[in-house]
Protein backbone atom coordinates (compact mmCIF):
# COMPACT_ATOMS: atom_id res chain seq x y z
CA UNK A 1 0.00 0.00 0.00
CA UNK A 2 1.45 3.76 -1.03
CA UNK A 3 1.20 6.33 1.41
CA UNK A 4 -1.40 7.84 -1.23
CA UNK A 5 -3.20 4.74 -1.28
CA UNK A 6 -3.09 4.85 3.15
CA UNK A 7 -4.30 8.30 3.11
CA UNK A 8 -7.01 7.49 0.83
CA UNK A 9 -8.24 4.86 3.23
CA UNK A 10 -8.01 7.31 6.06
CA UNK A 11 -10.49 8.13 8.41
CA UNK A 12 -12.27 10.80 6.39
CA UNK A 13 -11.43 9.30 2.37
CA UNK A 14 -13.78 7.78 -0.38
CA UNK A 15 -13.17 4.30 1.08
CA UNK A 16 -13.49 4.49 4.40
CA UNK A 17 -17.43 6.49 3.62
CA UNK A 18 -18.09 3.53 1.61
CA UNK A 19 -17.15 0.80 4.20
CA UNK A 20 -19.36 2.85 6.63
CA UNK A 21 -22.14 2.90 4.31
CA UNK A 22 -21.56 -0.71 3.40
CA UNK A 23 -21.24 -1.83 7.07
CA UNK A 24 -24.87 0.57 7.81
CA UNK A 25 -26.59 -1.30 4.84
CA UNK A 26 -24.68 -5.15 6.07
CA UNK A 27 -26.30 -4.20 9.97
CA UNK A 28 -29.84 -2.98 8.40
CA UNK A 29 -30.33 -5.76 6.07
CA UNK A 30 -29.53 -8.31 8.61
CA UNK A 31 -31.79 -6.93 10.93
CA UNK A 32 -34.58 -6.61 8.32
CA UNK A 33 -33.80 -10.26 7.89
CA UNK A 34 -33.85 -11.40 11.46
CA UNK A 35 -36.79 -9.34 12.61
CA UNK A 36 -38.89 -9.17 9.83
CA UNK A 37 -40.58 -11.61 7.37
CA UNK A 38 -37.96 -12.23 4.47
CA UNK A 39 -39.89 -10.72 2.45
CA UNK A 40 -39.01 -6.79 3.96
CA UNK A 41 -35.95 -7.27 2.39
CA UNK A 42 -36.16 -4.59 0.10
CA UNK A 43 -33.72 -1.98 -1.26
CA UNK A 44 -36.56 0.70 -0.36
CA UNK A 45 -36.99 -0.87 3.20
CA UNK A 46 -33.35 -1.52 3.80
CA UNK A 47 -31.75 1.82 2.61
CA UNK A 48 -34.77 3.67 5.38
CA UNK A 49 -33.27 1.91 8.19
CA UNK A 50 -29.75 1.80 6.95
CA UNK A 51 -30.05 5.63 6.31
CA UNK A 52 -28.91 5.96 2.61
CA UNK A 53 -31.02 6.44 -0.48
CA UNK A 54 -32.66 4.02 -2.36
CA UNK A 55 -30.08 4.89 -5.40
CA UNK A 56 -27.17 4.15 -3.54
CA UNK A 57 -28.53 0.78 -2.58
CA UNK A 58 -29.33 0.19 -5.92
CA UNK A 59 -25.74 1.64 -7.29
CA UNK A 60 -24.03 -0.71 -5.00
CA UNK A 61 -26.20 -3.38 -5.00
CA UNK A 62 -28.54 -3.91 -7.21
CA UNK A 63 -30.04 -7.02 -6.85
CA UNK A 64 -32.22 -8.92 -4.06
CA UNK A 65 -29.69 -11.77 -4.00
CA UNK A 66 -26.95 -8.67 -2.94
CA UNK A 67 -28.90 -7.52 -0.19
CA UNK A 68 -29.25 -11.16 1.06
CA UNK A 69 -25.40 -11.31 0.51
CA UNK A 70 -24.90 -8.02 2.37
CA UNK A 71 -27.33 -9.33 5.21
CA UNK A 72 -25.27 -12.63 5.67
CA UNK A 73 -21.84 -10.42 5.64
CA UNK A 74 -23.40 -8.46 8.96
CA UNK A 75 -23.55 -11.43 10.61
CA UNK A 76 -19.81 -11.48 10.73
CA UNK A 77 -18.10 -14.21 13.28
CA UNK A 78 -20.41 -16.86 14.92
CA UNK A 79 -20.16 -17.18 19.07
CA UNK A 80 -18.34 -20.55 19.66
CA UNK A 81 -16.92 -22.90 22.80
CA UNK A 82 -13.16 -21.79 23.01
CA UNK A 83 -12.19 -25.80 23.53
CA UNK A 84 -10.85 -26.96 26.99
CA UNK A 85 -9.87 -30.65 26.08
CA UNK A 86 -12.88 -32.13 27.71
CA UNK A 87 -14.94 -33.16 25.07
CA UNK A 88 -18.34 -33.17 27.34
CA UNK A 89 -17.31 -30.27 28.28
CA UNK A 90 -16.87 -28.62 24.99
CA UNK A 91 -19.37 -30.40 23.02
CA UNK A 92 -22.00 -29.01 25.00
CA UNK A 93 -20.31 -25.87 25.14
CA UNK A 94 -20.57 -25.35 21.89
CA UNK A 95 -24.18 -26.15 21.16
CA UNK A 96 -24.94 -23.52 23.85
CA UNK A 97 -23.27 -20.93 21.66
CA UNK A 98 -25.65 -22.45 18.66
CA UNK A 99 -28.67 -22.36 21.50
CA UNK A 100 -27.38 -18.39 22.29
CA UNK A 101 -26.99 -17.37 18.49
CA UNK A 102 -30.61 -18.52 17.80
CA UNK A 103 -31.98 -16.67 20.50
CA UNK A 104 -30.04 -13.40 20.74
CA UNK A 105 -28.99 -13.07 16.96
CA UNK A 106 -31.93 -14.97 14.92
CA UNK A 107 -29.72 -17.39 13.36
CA UNK A 108 -32.74 -19.76 12.87
CA UNK A 109 -34.43 -17.21 10.58
CA UNK A 110 -31.10 -16.36 9.03
CA UNK A 111 -31.13 -20.22 8.03
CA UNK A 112 -33.83 -20.80 6.44
CA UNK A 113 -33.56 -17.15 4.48
CA UNK A 114 -30.15 -18.84 3.07
CA UNK A 115 -32.36 -22.34 3.06
CA UNK A 116 -35.25 -20.11 0.98
CA UNK A 117 -32.99 -18.47 -1.65
CA UNK A 118 -30.71 -21.64 -2.02
CA UNK A 119 -32.14 -22.11 -5.58
CA UNK A 120 -29.96 -19.21 -6.41
CA UNK A 121 -26.57 -20.88 -7.27
CA UNK A 122 -24.51 -17.87 -5.38
CA UNK A 123 -26.62 -17.97 -2.29
CA UNK A 124 -26.06 -21.90 -2.13
CA UNK A 125 -22.59 -21.27 -2.36
CA UNK A 126 -22.70 -18.74 0.78
CA UNK A 127 -24.98 -20.81 2.72
CA UNK A 128 -22.71 -24.00 2.29
CA UNK A 129 -19.45 -21.81 3.31
CA UNK A 130 -21.32 -20.22 6.40
CA UNK A 131 -22.47 -23.31 7.46
CA UNK A 132 -19.47 -25.46 7.20
CA UNK A 133 -17.57 -22.93 9.03
CA UNK A 134 -20.13 -22.93 11.92
CA UNK A 135 -20.06 -26.24 12.09
CA UNK A 136 -16.13 -26.60 12.07
CA UNK A 137 -15.22 -26.29 15.71
CA UNK A 138 -17.88 -29.05 16.57
CA UNK A 139 -16.62 -31.15 13.76
CA UNK A 140 -13.23 -30.72 15.01
CA UNK A 141 -13.78 -31.93 18.50
CA UNK A 142 -15.49 -34.82 17.58
CA UNK A 143 -13.14 -35.73 15.01
CA UNK A 144 -10.89 -37.47 17.17
CA UNK A 145 -13.67 -39.36 18.35
CA UNK A 146 -15.55 -40.51 15.28
CA UNK A 147 -14.88 -40.78 11.67
CA UNK A 148 -16.12 -41.57 8.10
CA UNK A 149 -20.39 -41.92 8.21
CA UNK A 150 -20.35 -42.12 12.12
CA UNK A 151 -18.31 -38.25 12.58
CA UNK A 152 -20.86 -36.90 9.76
CA UNK A 153 -24.07 -38.86 11.57
CA UNK A 154 -22.40 -37.28 15.31
CA UNK A 155 -22.76 -33.73 13.64
CA UNK A 156 -26.08 -34.06 11.84
CA UNK A 157 -27.30 -34.88 15.12
CA UNK A 158 -26.14 -32.29 17.37
CA UNK A 159 -26.40 -30.12 15.08
CA UNK A 160 -30.17 -31.29 14.65
CA UNK A 161 -30.75 -30.81 18.64
CA UNK A 162 -30.80 -27.04 18.56
CA UNK A 163 -31.27 -26.53 14.84
CA UNK A 164 -34.96 -29.19 14.86
CA UNK A 165 -36.45 -27.71 17.94
CA UNK A 166 -36.01 -23.98 16.22
CA UNK A 167 -36.93 -24.57 13.16
CA UNK A 168 -39.59 -26.86 13.17
CA UNK A 169 -41.26 -25.49 16.53
CA UNK A 170 -39.72 -22.01 16.51
CA UNK A 171 -38.69 -23.22 20.60
CA UNK A 172 -34.92 -23.42 21.23
CA UNK A 173 -34.04 -26.71 23.80
CA UNK A 174 -33.80 -27.01 27.50
CA UNK A 175 -30.26 -27.32 28.80
CA UNK A 176 -31.14 -30.70 29.92
CA UNK A 177 -31.84 -31.65 26.48
CA UNK A 178 -28.52 -30.42 25.14
CA UNK A 179 -26.64 -32.34 28.21
CA UNK A 180 -28.65 -35.88 27.55
CA UNK A 181 -28.08 -35.25 23.79
CA UNK A 182 -24.40 -34.95 24.04
CA UNK A 183 -24.11 -38.13 26.89
CA UNK A 184 -26.35 -40.22 24.51
CA UNK A 185 -23.87 -39.73 21.66
CA UNK A 186 -20.97 -39.96 23.82
CA UNK A 187 -21.69 -42.91 25.66
CA UNK A 188 -20.91 -46.34 24.46
CA UNK A 189 -18.41 -48.85 23.60
CA UNK A 190 -16.09 -45.71 22.38
CA UNK A 191 -16.61 -43.82 25.43
CA UNK A 192 -12.53 -44.69 26.67
CA UNK A 193 -11.14 -42.42 23.88
CA UNK A 194 -12.89 -39.18 25.56
CA UNK A 195 -11.85 -36.16 27.93
CA UNK B 1 -76.66 -35.35 7.46
CA UNK B 2 -80.35 -35.09 5.58
CA UNK B 3 -81.12 -36.41 2.26
CA UNK B 4 -80.87 -32.99 0.67
CA UNK B 5 -77.25 -32.19 1.98
CA UNK B 6 -76.03 -35.49 0.50
CA UNK B 7 -77.54 -34.51 -3.19
CA UNK B 8 -76.21 -31.49 -2.40
CA UNK B 9 -72.26 -32.98 -1.99
CA UNK B 10 -72.97 -35.72 -4.94
CA UNK B 11 -70.44 -35.83 -8.10
CA UNK B 12 -71.60 -33.02 -9.51
CA UNK B 13 -73.17 -30.34 -6.84
CA UNK B 14 -72.07 -27.42 -5.68
CA UNK B 15 -69.60 -28.65 -2.82
CA UNK B 16 -68.14 -31.42 -5.10
CA UNK B 17 -67.59 -28.28 -6.84
CA UNK B 18 -66.21 -25.89 -4.36
CA UNK B 19 -64.05 -29.34 -3.04
CA UNK B 20 -62.72 -29.67 -6.95
CA UNK B 21 -61.64 -26.18 -6.91
CA UNK B 22 -60.14 -25.96 -3.49
CA UNK B 23 -57.93 -29.76 -4.18
CA UNK B 24 -56.82 -28.24 -7.60
CA UNK B 25 -55.91 -24.50 -5.93
CA UNK B 26 -54.52 -26.79 -2.90
CA UNK B 27 -51.94 -28.54 -5.79
CA UNK B 28 -51.09 -25.58 -7.55
CA UNK B 29 -50.11 -23.45 -4.59
CA UNK B 30 -48.10 -26.50 -3.17
CA UNK B 31 -46.43 -26.94 -6.33
CA UNK B 32 -45.53 -23.42 -6.69
CA UNK B 33 -44.07 -23.60 -3.07
CA UNK B 34 -41.90 -26.36 -3.74
CA UNK B 35 -40.69 -25.63 -7.11
CA UNK B 36 -40.23 -22.22 -6.75
CA UNK B 37 -39.20 -19.64 -4.83
CA UNK B 38 -41.91 -19.10 -2.36
CA UNK B 39 -41.97 -15.31 -3.40
CA UNK B 40 -44.29 -17.15 -6.51
CA UNK B 41 -46.80 -17.75 -3.94
CA UNK B 42 -48.69 -15.24 -5.35
CA UNK B 43 -52.25 -15.21 -6.03
CA UNK B 44 -52.04 -14.31 -10.15
CA UNK B 45 -49.82 -17.30 -10.08
CA UNK B 46 -51.48 -19.87 -8.18
CA UNK B 47 -54.73 -18.91 -10.01
CA UNK B 48 -52.71 -19.56 -13.42
CA UNK B 49 -51.21 -22.98 -12.41
CA UNK B 50 -54.38 -24.48 -11.09
CA UNK B 51 -56.43 -22.86 -13.86
CA UNK B 52 -59.00 -20.85 -12.16
CA UNK B 53 -59.41 -16.98 -11.81
CA UNK B 54 -57.41 -14.87 -9.84
CA UNK B 55 -61.05 -13.62 -8.44
CA UNK B 56 -62.22 -17.02 -7.38
CA UNK B 57 -58.94 -17.19 -5.65
CA UNK B 58 -59.42 -13.94 -3.61
CA UNK B 59 -62.75 -14.50 -3.07
CA UNK B 60 -62.04 -18.14 -1.35
CA UNK B 61 -58.51 -17.43 0.41
CA UNK B 62 -58.07 -13.89 0.49
CA UNK B 63 -54.62 -13.50 2.27
CA UNK B 64 -51.29 -14.68 1.09
CA UNK B 65 -51.59 -16.47 4.32
CA UNK B 66 -54.44 -18.49 3.46
CA UNK B 67 -51.98 -19.63 -0.02
CA UNK B 68 -49.70 -20.91 2.44
CA UNK B 69 -51.89 -22.90 4.39
CA UNK B 70 -53.76 -24.04 1.11
CA UNK B 71 -50.04 -25.39 0.27
CA UNK B 72 -49.89 -27.54 3.60
CA UNK B 73 -52.78 -28.42 3.02
CA UNK B 74 -52.19 -30.31 -0.30
CA UNK B 75 -49.09 -31.85 1.91
CA UNK B 76 -51.37 -34.57 2.60
CA UNK B 77 -50.39 -37.36 4.50
CA UNK B 78 -46.26 -37.93 4.77
CA UNK B 79 -45.34 -41.35 4.10
CA UNK B 80 -44.06 -43.52 7.21
CA UNK B 81 -42.46 -46.54 7.58
CA UNK B 82 -45.06 -49.47 8.66
CA UNK B 83 -43.57 -50.45 12.26
CA UNK B 84 -42.20 -54.16 12.47
CA UNK B 85 -41.37 -54.57 15.59
CA UNK B 86 -37.74 -54.50 15.08
CA UNK B 87 -36.59 -50.41 16.81
CA UNK B 88 -33.09 -50.70 14.68
CA UNK B 89 -34.91 -51.68 11.18
CA UNK B 90 -37.84 -49.34 12.59
CA UNK B 91 -36.20 -46.18 12.77
CA UNK B 92 -33.89 -46.20 10.01
CA UNK B 93 -36.94 -46.99 7.79
CA UNK B 94 -38.68 -44.27 9.50
CA UNK B 95 -35.52 -41.87 8.50
CA UNK B 96 -35.40 -43.21 4.86
CA UNK B 97 -39.22 -42.15 4.45
CA UNK B 98 -38.16 -38.87 5.46
CA UNK B 99 -35.09 -38.28 2.83
CA UNK B 100 -37.65 -39.62 0.44
CA UNK B 101 -40.34 -37.27 1.31
CA UNK B 102 -37.19 -34.40 0.79
CA UNK B 103 -36.39 -35.58 -2.19
CA UNK B 104 -39.75 -36.55 -3.84
CA UNK B 105 -42.09 -33.93 -2.17
CA UNK B 106 -39.37 -31.58 -1.30
CA UNK B 107 -40.45 -31.18 2.40
CA UNK B 108 -36.96 -29.25 3.25
CA UNK B 109 -39.03 -26.26 1.15
CA UNK B 110 -42.23 -26.59 3.12
CA UNK B 111 -40.24 -26.15 5.90
CA UNK B 112 -38.29 -23.84 5.52
CA UNK B 113 -41.58 -22.14 3.77
CA UNK B 114 -43.62 -22.74 6.84
CA UNK B 115 -40.43 -21.64 9.30
CA UNK B 116 -40.00 -18.09 7.24
CA UNK B 117 -43.62 -17.52 7.55
CA UNK B 118 -44.39 -18.75 11.42
CA UNK B 119 -44.27 -14.98 13.00
CA UNK B 120 -47.51 -15.39 11.80
CA UNK B 121 -49.39 -17.04 14.74
CA UNK B 122 -51.70 -18.94 12.10
CA UNK B 123 -48.98 -20.00 10.10
CA UNK B 124 -46.76 -20.99 13.35
CA UNK B 125 -49.80 -23.15 15.01
CA UNK B 126 -50.33 -25.20 11.45
CA UNK B 127 -46.53 -25.45 11.49
CA UNK B 128 -46.34 -26.71 14.94
CA UNK B 129 -49.22 -29.05 13.93
CA UNK B 130 -47.61 -30.70 10.86
CA UNK B 131 -43.97 -30.94 12.62
CA UNK B 132 -45.46 -32.91 15.69
CA UNK B 133 -47.46 -35.00 13.10
CA UNK B 134 -44.82 -35.99 10.92
CA UNK B 135 -42.25 -36.65 14.05
CA UNK B 136 -44.86 -38.59 15.78
CA UNK B 137 -44.64 -42.60 14.36
CA UNK B 138 -40.44 -41.69 15.38
CA UNK B 139 -42.02 -40.49 18.74
CA UNK B 140 -43.65 -43.45 19.52
CA UNK B 141 -40.59 -46.14 18.11
CA UNK B 142 -38.77 -44.38 20.93
CA UNK B 143 -41.02 -43.86 23.88
CA UNK B 144 -40.08 -47.73 25.32
CA UNK B 145 -36.43 -47.23 24.82
CA UNK B 146 -35.92 -43.46 26.08
CA UNK B 147 -38.03 -40.95 28.57
CA UNK B 148 -38.05 -37.35 28.84
CA UNK B 149 -35.03 -35.33 28.02
CA UNK B 150 -33.45 -38.59 26.72
CA UNK B 151 -36.44 -38.89 24.58
CA UNK B 152 -36.64 -35.01 22.95
CA UNK B 153 -32.92 -35.25 22.60
CA UNK B 154 -33.29 -38.67 21.07
CA UNK B 155 -36.33 -37.40 18.13
CA UNK B 156 -34.55 -34.00 17.38
CA UNK B 157 -31.23 -36.10 16.92
CA UNK B 158 -32.75 -38.67 14.50
CA UNK B 159 -34.73 -35.79 12.63
CA UNK B 160 -31.73 -33.64 12.87
CA UNK B 161 -29.38 -36.43 10.37
CA UNK B 162 -31.85 -35.55 7.25
CA UNK B 163 -33.13 -32.23 8.26
CA UNK B 164 -29.44 -30.32 9.27
CA UNK B 165 -28.09 -31.97 5.63
CA UNK B 166 -31.63 -30.77 3.54
CA UNK B 167 -31.53 -27.34 5.33
CA UNK B 168 -28.05 -26.57 5.72
CA UNK B 169 -26.77 -28.12 2.63
CA UNK B 170 -29.02 -29.12 0.57
CA UNK B 171 -28.12 -32.78 0.26
CA UNK B 172 -29.47 -35.95 1.90
CA UNK B 173 -27.98 -38.09 3.79
CA UNK B 174 -26.42 -41.49 2.14
CA UNK B 175 -27.82 -44.37 3.66
CA UNK B 176 -25.00 -44.93 5.46
CA UNK B 177 -25.41 -42.45 7.39
CA UNK B 178 -28.52 -42.79 8.21
CA UNK B 179 -27.61 -46.17 9.75
CA UNK B 180 -24.56 -44.74 11.75
CA UNK B 181 -27.08 -42.44 13.28
CA UNK B 182 -29.56 -44.77 14.44
CA UNK B 183 -26.52 -47.44 15.37
CA UNK B 184 -24.73 -44.38 17.42
CA UNK B 185 -28.21 -43.64 19.59
CA UNK B 186 -29.37 -47.38 19.95
CA UNK B 187 -25.86 -48.55 21.09
CA UNK B 188 -24.92 -48.64 24.55
CA UNK B 189 -26.13 -49.01 28.19
CA UNK B 190 -29.40 -49.56 27.32
CA UNK B 191 -29.02 -51.47 24.11
CA UNK B 192 -30.67 -55.06 25.51
CA UNK B 193 -33.98 -53.21 25.56
CA UNK B 194 -34.48 -52.99 21.93
CA UNK B 195 -35.95 -55.32 19.66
Amino acid sequence: MTPADRSRTSEGGEDARVARTRAAVSRAALHVLTHEDSEALTHAHVAEIAGYSKTTLYTHWPSRVDLLKMALDGLGDLPHQTPTGDLRNDVIGELMKFKQAVVELRLDRVLTAMAQSAPVAEVAEVRDHINREAQQPLRTMLTGRFHGAQLEAAISMLAGVVACPSLMFGTVPEDDIIAAAVDLLLRGPTDSASG
